[in-house]
């Protein structure tokens, strides 16, 4: 935990805040091992982020002294759309987009996805939000992604998708298309990428018929959160 | 599992393998549902990949006619050198960047490893040798990385990496550096990256020392797993 984050509801003041969340208070006491006294980096959601002075520390929660004085780092510019992958796999990729600056997440349906991966228990808010608020945590970052679900392909592509290409740069990664993919890019980007099997050709031709160009990074397959992480790292 | 690996000892002829081991003939049966006939992507480790055509698949084992006409995928061109990560983090990380191409790694103690991961079940060859083959087959490649061990910091940097960098660009990452990292290299590379926490400033210092440049991947402070990931998609 690289930055402990709190929301206004743990404000006791301008200048203070008190944590009591159980596994927050375990973490601080057991695995930081902080005293009262010791200066920490704390953020407040969706704000700035700074030292802590920890001034109190027992059963009922941590009282810091807040400085924030540090905007969190820049996003990325891009909407990541991303079949939704198995749920081990989800856990860890929200991880991983978030702590590397994505603020835009669309899961999506396509045909290789499982259909019961839908009803997983991971899918639920708490859950979710606990994997984002990590990922934040490690990055030191405050801004929590927006996240949508699209269980139906169809729908989502003709009704909703379109509209929301404006003024952007649109790659699908897939094995197997002419382009590698590009690097260093600035401009807002949409990217789709596949479920563990692939985009299907259809699903590659509907997408490409809105713009989308297709990408891939080479002859490897690659599983879902190892090439999202690459391909992030390797437009931005 | 993307393609199915067998070695030597797995050979009946020169176009006839038997596939024994228990764990991957139940992948087989009961994931991949396969029957004879199929015709499946098959690979020797060290040599070539291609298509294997199932004969016969029962308790004892299965056998395949088959194909070989492709070569492995292109490695990387980087020795990777890495502080020992936790055990967990271990086991994904060398998927990871055996999956990505790596074929030259040393696992590397620093300050802020853990004494105790040195001591850890996922070290014994048995496990890494496992965590190597499921990373060649998800991304198609049939050849295995080096693995070195260097438990002790000083005797490695001092007595053996010297003669290691000839003709290589060697490259610390590390938080807070100087240089962004660099895109697209074609050139060998030596990359060090330090264990959750970082380098402390004497590690930096004598890699400096040595030669290695300094370089960052932005504010973003990223997990092991995901930093390797992405330093290697950015550079290669």
């Amino acid at each position: 935990m690289n930055l402990i984050l709190f929301d206004d509801r743990d404000r006791l003041d301008t200048r203070h805040v008190r944590l009591s969340d159980p596994e927050r208070l375990r973490h601080l006491r057991d695995v930081q091992r902080a005293e009262p006294g010791d200066e920490l980096s704390v953020g407040l959601l969706g704000g700035r982020w700074g030292r802590g002075r920890l001034l109190s520390l027992d059963a009922a929660g941590a009282v810091f002294e807040i400085h924030l004085d540090r905007d969190p780092p820049a996003p990325l510019p891009v909407h990541l759309l991303l079949a939704l992958p198995r749920p081990r796999m989800l856990a860890r990729t929200l991880e991983h987009v978030t702590a590397l600056g994505v603020k835009r997440l669309t899961l999506l349906h396509t045909r290789r996805v499982e259909k019961s991966y839908w009803q997983s228990p991971e899918l639920r808010p708490e859950k979710i939000r606990h994997h984002l608020l990590l990922g934040l945590e490690q990055a030191r970052d405050t801004q929590l992604p927006h996240l949508d679900f699209e269980p139906r392909f169809k729908p989502f592509i003709e009704d909703r998708l379109p509209g929301q290409l404006a003024g952007r740069r649109a790659l699908i990664a897939h094995p197997g298309m002419a382009e590698t993919c590009p690097r260093g890019l600035a401009e807002p980007v949409t990217l789709a990428v596949g479920p563990e099997g692939g985009f299907i050709p259809y699903e590659v031709e509907r997408l490409q018929a809105l713009g989308f160009t297709g990408v891939h990074l080479g002859e490897r397959i690659l599983r879902v959160e190892t090439a999202v992480t690459a391909l992030l790292a390797r437009l931005f």
